[in-house]
């Protein structure tokens, strides 16, 4: 049975001018870019600087999405750190919440581990929290992570937890590695992280996309994902892949929020926590022209 | 006045069968540390996979050793995280217990930041902290962290904080680097990664160094140190590189575990958290080798 291809917003983490999480911008924006057409929200990813949350932070701002009416069927919150004991303790939170399931990065401090100790890290949180409902997509962005996860640990999380592993979001960029998973493991849903990829995610057997840009333009990629196999299809892709190539040659997470904050004409939402700084004014442009193209 | 040329040792963490701490075989390794000759611990950093710690296991493995004995003014707990309320959080309780300092990583998750994001990261944790008593020891380890420390932040950090940012841990492996901050920053304590470079670091105006072989060799590398400049230098320093070398080739963290384990004869140290796996079969001669050619 194929996928759905569907739309998960990676969604920025709002904050205070004490940099706290400013959970009331979070469920706004959360709630703003379902009813834009999102199917759902992959939030505390690395869009979200949630490895710049502590563990009773992330908790904390889950538990407001929750409350503030985002059903938690449609949440896929990350919960990877670098500690198995952070890890567990997320993930089994999440797991209670109800969410559909977790994003879960390997640990990525440590550099240069086997294949072996990838899957040994991602079998203890699984047995750690040793719920059925417990729904795992592995979160691969080697660029970030220094930590790839290799088809052959896929293979092996499979055989051990055929109801547990149930996809991954492959944020590398390289559409090769998407495809081989795809191909590899079909009953797995597979995002690839560019909605300029959902064309061939989609044909080969994939999920759809969970894109950063999608904070800015969730209506139009939804367009595209409605547009597949149409004569729409191309037009909608043009528009998605014309504003997102803006983004590409500018730091990115600070470079969305300050689309976030254009398009809403609120400026704090483009508030980060260091280490990222303030997009530079010479990137204003930019943005505006993202915004300006972003669809609904 | 130039820096005492001491040796601080990045004390492994000993697991229980339940991959818990296992408190009395950290605090009895690193007594043994000190009793051969270490000047002190610096526990919490990398070799002591700390980044695979939640806060609460690394705040109470902190506790146990003071409780167990080990002088607060002789350790510099590892504290940096990729939260900045978590390494606040166990910088103000290092502070509180009365530490010497803490070795704090950049936040390591997001890669590419700027030199202002990794100044305003070390900030923002001081500030935070706001405690005359905190002193920073700056950890860089590029190859693992994904992050270095520029030249040009530890001079703003410096300017900013005169009297906190007290020293540097240079892990990279590059001399060069080890040098350059000692030439351009003489008032800072700065410790090279090996022991190999002890006699350069002295003699540069360096404050001597954290070497993850001196869990296994921590009487010679203080013979060395007591050698210094003296006939005896060249055969100390030569023993250390003997030893050192037989670990060139093997999974550090492995390794030195293994080496723990075989010198006290007690299995017990050698078990890892994953990412780690324990250390290949084919390795077992080349670190008994060096348990052999370790002193004291």
């Amino acid at each position: 049975m194929p996928h759905p291809i569907e739309l998960y917003v990676p969604a920025i983490t709002p904050f205070a001018a004490d940099l706290s999480v400013d959970h009331a911008r979070l469920v706004a924006h959360g709630k703003a870019l379902i009813a834009a057409g999102a199917h759902g929200l992959a939030p505390f990813g690395t869009t979200s600087e949630a490895n710049s949350l502590s563990v009773a932070e992330r908790m904390a701002a889950l538990e407001a999405l929750v409350e503030g009416g985002i059903a938690p069927g449609v949440l896929i919150p990350g919960t990877g750190c670098c500690a198995a004991p952070d890890s567990i303790t997320l993930s089994a939170h999440a797991t209670r919440l109800g969410c559909k399931g977790v994003l879960m990065l390997p640990p990525f401090y440590y550099k240069g581990v086997s294949d072996d100790g990838i899957f040994a890290a991602f079998a203890q949180v699984i047995e750690a929290v040793g719920s059925t409902r417990l729904g795992v997509y592995l979160y691969h962005i080697p660029q970030m992570s220094g930590v790839a996860i290799p088809l052959a640990v896929i293979e092996r999380l499979l055989l051990a937890y055929p109801g547990t592993i149930r996809g991954l979001k492959d944020s590398s960029g390289k559409w090769e590695y998407s495809r081989d998973v795809i191909v590899n493991f079909p009953e797995i849903a597979t995002y690839s992280a560019s909605e300029a990829m959902i064309p061939d995610n989609a044909r080969t057997g994939g999920a759809g996309c969970i894109s950063a840009s999608a904070n800015v333009n969730p209506a139009g990629i939804r367009r595209l994902i409605d547009a597949l196999g149409t004569e729409h299809e191309p037009a909608a892709l043009e528009q998605v892949c014309a504003l997102r190539s803006l983004f590409e040659a500018l730091p990115l997470i600070p470079a969305i929020k300050a689309a976030v904050a254009a398009r809403t004409g609120d400026p704090e939402y483009a508030r980060l926590r260091p280490p990222f700084v303030p997009l530079p004014e010479e990137h204003r442009a930019e943005v505006a022209r993202a915004v300006a193209l972003a669809a609904g």
